[in-house]
């Protein structure tokens, strides 16, 4: 696969500290857990709501480097987590592939729908992608300037399943029914897309690692709604290629998958792709995670992103329950589900407040 | 807690054989396993939809015997299942409460919606259902009198939490924020809605075993959505004083829980809530139900749904893995949700006539 060169060597830089999230997702467990929050850009913050004034395109801002650059640091200012994750969406690689996304008001997004062998056969190559998602790379590379030095920046993408998704339904909301049945009609047409989109995603992801970014994570949010069978084809499978092929040439970035809903399947998801860290959502039991998931590679979540709606006390029992169970192996600090808009922002201070407060008891230097 | 008595004594009789279904969920492995499926009367049916013309009103098709009966029985002429359950929904038990709820077509139901302490209690108690439930007990009883001599009686209710989601929501397709953050700020008062739920759907329950149901499902469609903290709160500990009740008062009478999307928790919520058999979703692997939760009881499901809307080798290739990796323990065949609207009865027929033709490879008696 041909990828454009990457024009600064912003990549690596040894003369700095390793910075916390990338030792924790490299297995290692600190004084306390580095923490970082789903969605902590966006909606909730007053300050997001006035930048976006000024574009009201969703997929316009996604492209304006300077806006995505000052989306991203918002909550860095305020909450001074550990890690920042890139200002994008998923839906740009579909953009990208040449189908229309749309993002409505109320409604989400709206994709040109793919139903059919023509409507794959029709998407751009991997190749051509990078030209439509160069501001995505401009702001990875403006953004790895302007970090604190201990914070990690995190690049993103959705994986093949959760976008096929999208591209199938033509919205959110859904299931995922139409793809399902696809899936099970024509294996090979609907794997076509997945392979097309598993291309995509390593072209993508590794773009954004040349321009900067230093750990990246795949986010398959809609991975629960499958069946066994499905879920190997259409998660495990090309979650395994991708992140093969980002390992071989970036040894040194972690690859996070975020799997949500995948229930019992967490295990085999972890086993199998051998991904860095593993994302949960909010519905893992916190032993069983430490006891299976935790002993093969480093988790990350899973507050509850309603615990963070509410606050006080629950939110902090909620919070100290997944640091004490957790805490003591390799842990990020995350929710199990972005941050809601209606979300008070003091919440999220508080919480922040707590995790950075909270030190493991058996004490390590 | 006051029940009005039965007044027939269809409930046993001794003088029958025993019925596949119930062998099954008292443990027994038989030569094939028994089968149903979640929805097997409904929409996808030309005989239901004609029926359905004579009566629009949802609710008021589930309060008419005669309709309810014949909807409950079309599927037994075609598909000659081992089990027949009632034709009825959910959220009868809101309208027996006293809350208002209608069924909009297109759009599902819309209920009066639940959002305060003082909503809470001004609903009837447990004792107050049963004249509004009255026509579902003689739906049972009528059932009972008509249902071929090898097929079993399920009765149903929706789980506390299930239906809770509803009455605060107000409606379906969310994935039930409101009550969850109720439950976070306000334990106490959303924890009485659970109470009250909890007691009226022990009271419902036992009223249909009274009148002639001989095993009970509770749905829990939404159990996927909670914390773990949550989970506990508010779907294990409902479902382990449901259980408990019922077990006391009709030891004959297996209770199936059905937990969907409970991923990992599927473990808790069957050592806890002691469920005589539980219902697996179509996202549960195979092998870990076979090593963890079928050595605990009898497992229900659970092939996806979209694999019986595409037919053909797919679906036969599903039906076989689920047979060929539970059936050798306790499994009743079945769905992992309900039957959907576009799927063509001929997919049903192919898929009742190959669990049929299924038999064990090491062949018992």
């Amino acid at each position: 696969m041909d990828r454009p060169e990457a024009q600064t060597t912003d990549r690596k830089d040894h003369s700095m500290p390793e910075k916390p999230l990338i030792k924790t997702l490299r297995g290692e467990v600190l004084e306390r857990p580095p923490f970082w929050f789903l969605r902590q850009a966006g909606r909730y913050l007053p300050e997001y709501r006035q930048l976006r004034q000024q574009q009201r395109d969703f997929l316009s801002f996604c492209y304006s480097p300077d806006m995505a650059i000052e989306a991203t640091l918002q909550p860095l200012r305020r909450f001074a987590p550990d890690a920042a994750i890139l200002f994008s969406d998923i839906l740009v690689v579909v953009d990208a592939l040449g189908r229309s996304v749309r993002f409505v008001e109320g409604e989400g997004p709206v994709v040109d729908p793919v139903r059919s062998s023509e409507d794959v056969a029709s998407l751009r190559s991997s190749e051509g992608i990078h030209d439509r998602l160069g501001p995505v790379y401009q702001t990875v590379r403006g953004l790895r300037r302007e970090l604190p030095e201990t914070t990690a920046l995190i690049g993103f993408a959705g994986a093949p399943w959760t976008v096929a998704l999208y591209m199938v339904e033509g919205r959110g909301g859904t299931d995922g029914g139409t793809a399902r049945a696809w899936g099970y009609v024509d294996v090979d047409g609907f794997g076509r897309l997945i392979h097309i989109l598993t291309d995509a995603t390593v072209a993508y992801l590794g773009q954004q690692i040349e321009h900067g970014a230093e750990v990246v994570q795949l986010f398959d949010s809609w991975a629960g709604v499958l069946s066994e069978t499905q879920f190997r084809n259409w998660v495990v499978k090309p979650t395994t290629t991708i992140v093969r092929a980002l390992n071989e040439r970036y040894p040194d970035v972690p690859v996070i998958g975020y799997p949500r809903g995948a229930g019992a399947q967490y295990e085999t998801y972890v086993a199998e792709t051998r991904v860095n860290a593993v994302g949960l959502d909010s519905g893992v039991p916190l032993r069983w995670v430490a006891s299976t998931l935790q002993a093969q590679c480093t988790v990350q979540g899973s507050l509850d992103n309603q615990a963070l709606v509410a606050g006080g006390a629950a939110m902090d029992a909620e919070a100290d329950q997944i640091l004490d169970i957790l805490g003591s192996g390799p842990l990020v600090f995350n929710l199990g589900h972005g941050i809601l808009p209606h979300t008070p922002p003091e919440h999220v201070q508080q919480l922040a407040d707590r995790v950075r407060a909270w030190r493991r008891t058996e004490g390590i230097a």
